[in-house]
């Protein structure tokens, strides 16, 4: 297999990226460089996002923005709300050991301060909060807001951060056990460490102690919205794991198991906490819409950046296909037939049958891995990423003025975590 | 190990036991015998409890009742609400296949006709529903109810009844993964047949439908009771796994383990049936205890079962206690230390430091069994089982009178359900 067209191929499909696009009429514009990290790049360089979330944190793409109403005045989404992640971080510490402690060596694995990752769900949810802090239509019923003073809204809101954290980490914890994984975070995963059995039941303790949470918010129209998010967990699992040669190869299937397993969760949260703000119905769909494309970015940049990582494990062996371990065979498997594959098809529809064929074959990888290269997969899904982070902006820009300076700040901030474009630097 | 001891002071403690016991003031007597088996015992031997609740169906201690009030007009619980229990049936069925056809096979597992038990919950539930279809106190907040007619609280009640099954088949199918369980019901358990994986996913899928179902309740507080009984299967198992010696040798924490692992579901659904239905807060607690009673009643006489087979198994081998399996050792572990070797442990407190040496070795079995046949460890258990059956009848006498004809015969039913008393026919 001629590894090294394989390289001169993504690095021409890459090197044709490096171009400002300007496909949004606002003021976001994306560039595409191997220009010096900045600031943000910073913040999101040590962002350690898990499952369906790029893990830039290990990655080599990094990652770069320029919006000219965001450089004169830069943010830290993360440091805007890093009191409340703190605290937060404890509320879940606390009550995994003082409710099981038996549990506690389990559960607490994900909580445990200084490798909880950065809270990247809480922090957008808390963004939200603050960024939907509008009047409250004067129309709403009181039983939805239970007479909440401002200060309750927001404890019920950071409530709402605490359930999503619960049901991510639940959701990881089975998703390891389905999956057979050995890392997770950097470190060995759960089940890896401490067995099946043990991940099994502290996935079910956070579930069941996010559905008590969820309960106490008293709020019917937010149970039944994050109880359909645990539904949606599930179902994208079952779509994974059952998915048949012809689904394979359909960007329309893979779209909706990309909805169920990663981006339900955050879309569903930021319209709870619309809704627990007692929002109208057009802002939380607002909210939905942010939450929903922001991680649909996320989604499609984890893709480019595995499609770069899968050229680099093969670059890295010294041609003999074979010593790709059973490993990193396992994670093309899983891994390859995503969107940079599925648009690569449609331009070399000779790579169905490939993909059909499965990777049993590690030739199949290198053929996979050739029209890759050869087609405009990786730029349509850089394309596809920029998509969503405008739409996600454009959620944000179309929410109902305010002068609010803290209001204004968070959503500013929010535009912020969209603004993201990979770059190769290496 | 001389066994024909172990036979001869248990067949002693048996014996012992058949007498009329009149711990009650009210027309219900429980009676020891070995006479032929009545139709309450027909119904009863034909019903294939699960895990928790008496197996008895494949046991060979038979169940007997002679209640003044109830002998001349014989109820069959089950058949009071056959109609509406295949209704449920159906819709459990429906809703496994139609929405994630590709887990059918898996979660249909237990939901298939003709394997899925006599549905011991939902006919509590019904019944339950039925003996509270009083008339609604007046000052009851109309959102509560939801403007329900009475047709649409029966359907919300039923929902109570699909939502407890689902949520009992998905702790058995997790529980069958932690213990490693070859058999469910007669037959291979899910995780035996079809992995460990797909067990967990289905359990979590059917979690999962449970929350959506419960939500679309609408009731804040039905959702929290709930809610409360899945963190409590969760917690009961985890005590389960991770019992110290210590523990191991408390009646209390063994009383705790059980109600978080078997009587929180059904007793906390009986009281969601009486919320559903505008009940005040005391009728509400007498369907709680009722519910309680019940179970832990079942959950003292399989123990009892449990017992008498330990015997017979040790009985049925040819003196090697070497001949034991490994699996019936392992059930003997999980099975052994339960209220009648607890019980046990009072009279003869040696017995501890063989409890806490644990079952690996095969004679602390047979000692074990020997201290619990020369105690009155089987009897104790037996007086505690008729102790909750009584106070569980007396739940039901104390609701509210009702003239209401269909009222009085499902209390009937649900007094007839607490009318058990084991013997061995054998």
């Amino acid at each position: 297999m001629p590894f090294s067209r394989i390289s001169r191929n993504l690095r021409g499909a890459f090197n044709g990226c490096r171009c400002y696009l300007s496909i949004r009429d606002h003021n976001h514009r994306f560039l595409l460089s191997q220009t010096p990290i900045d600031s943000t790049q910073q913040v999101m360089r040590s962002l350690i996002f898990s499952k369906g979330i790029p893990a830039f944190y290990s990655s080599r793409y990094q990652i770069h923005h320029q919006s000219s109403s965001l450089v004169e005045d830069e943010l830290d989404p993360f440091s805007l709300v890093a009191d409340e992640l703190l605290h937060i971080g404890n509320k879940l510490r606390e009550m995994v050991v003082a409710e099981v402690p038996k549990l506690a060596s389990a559960a607490e694995y994900f909580f445990k301060m200084g490798v909880e990752g950065k809270r990247f769900r809480p922090t957008v949810l808390l963004l939200m909060s603050t960024a939907l802090n509008l009047p409250i239509p004067p129309v709403l019923p009181p039983m939805e807001l239970g007479g909440a003073t401002r200060n309750d809204l927001r404890s019920r809101q950071q409530r709402i951060a605490e359930i999503t954290e619960m049901i991510h980490v639940a959701s990881l914890l089975h998703d390891d056990v389905l999956d057979d994984a050995v890392t997770r975070r950097g470190r060995g995963s759960l089940n890896f460490v401490m067995g099946n059995k043990l991940a099994v039941l502290a996935g079910d303790f956070l579930l069941s102690r996010a559905c008590v949470t969820l309960a106490s918010l008293k709020n019917t129209e937010v149970v039944s919205l994050l109880a359909k998010v645990v539904e949606h967990l599930v179902t994208g699992e079952v779509m994974q794991m059952t998915t048949t040669s012809d689904q394979r190869c359909s960007m329309e299937y893979y779209m909706e198991k990309t909805y169920y397993k990663t981006a339900s969760l955050i879309s569903n949260s930021c319209k709870a906490i619309a809704i627990l703000a007692g929002q109208t119905t057009e802002v939380a769909v607002l909210a939905f819409e942010y939450g929903k494309n922001l991680v649909c970015e996320f989604v499609d940049l984890r893709f480019i950046g595995l499609a770069f990582q899968l050229i680099d494990d093969v670059l890295d062996f010294t041609g003999t296909s074979a010593s790709l371990g059973k490993g990193s065979l396992s994670d093309i498997q899983h891994g390859i037939v995503t969107a940079p594959i599925l648009f690569a098809m449609e331009e070399f529809p000779q790579l169905r049958t490939i993909v059909e064929e499965g990777f049993e074959k590690t030739e199949n990888v290198n053929i996979a891995l050739d029209y890759l290269g050869k087609s405009r997969g990786i730029q349509k899904t850089r394309e596809l990423a920029v998509k969503h982070a405008t739409l996600a902006a454009e959620a944000i820009d179309s929410l109902p003025e305010s002068d609010d300076e803290d209001v204004r700040k968070s959503r500013k901030a929010l535009v912020e975590l969209t603004q993201i474009v990979i770059t190769r630097t290496k």
